[in-house]
């Protein structure tokens, strides 16, 4: 979806202007974070997740596939269905 | 499915942490970009995206329905499927 609405516009702006974008939105996350008002939480996981999409399509990564594909359905470290690796990550 | 696999764990952990991680991958993707491994991306794409559903597991935010919400299907400022803003952004 964010292909279609942003492809052109991504990749005329090219992948480092796209992450330093990113880096904003994370640090708006942040803030909402602190705030603890739901509505602008929404919209800045909205935004996070937009701009990430952007910036996997510009350097032609497929997130749902990589995601999927590190993490379908178990840990990638201790392979449990409900991780159990210990809490320092 | 991050819910099932790590909610226990991010719950726990608390959401300044979580947001602590997810900025640790934000940079190491940084890193990726600029190392133009397609395998290295792919995996941090992974990661920031399931730090992201963490972090919005853990103050009850759902991911994709704000996502949806927000650009389903078109731009939010232009309106449009396919983006028309002016590239500033």
């Amino acid at each position: 979806m964010m292909r279609r609405i942003y492809f052109h516009h991504d990749s005329l702006r090219g992948k480092a202007k796209t992450y330093e974008w990113l880096k904003e939105e994370i640090d708006e996350l942040g803030e909402a974070l602190r705030e603890n008002d739901k509505t602008a939480l929404e919209n800045e996981f909205a935004d996070v997740l937009a701009w990430l999409a952007s910036l996997a399509n510009v350097v032609n990564v497929d997130l749902e596939k990589a995601a999927l594909s590190k993490y379908g359905n178990k840990c990638p470290k201790c392979r449990k269905t409900r991780c159990e690796c210990p809490l320092s990550k």
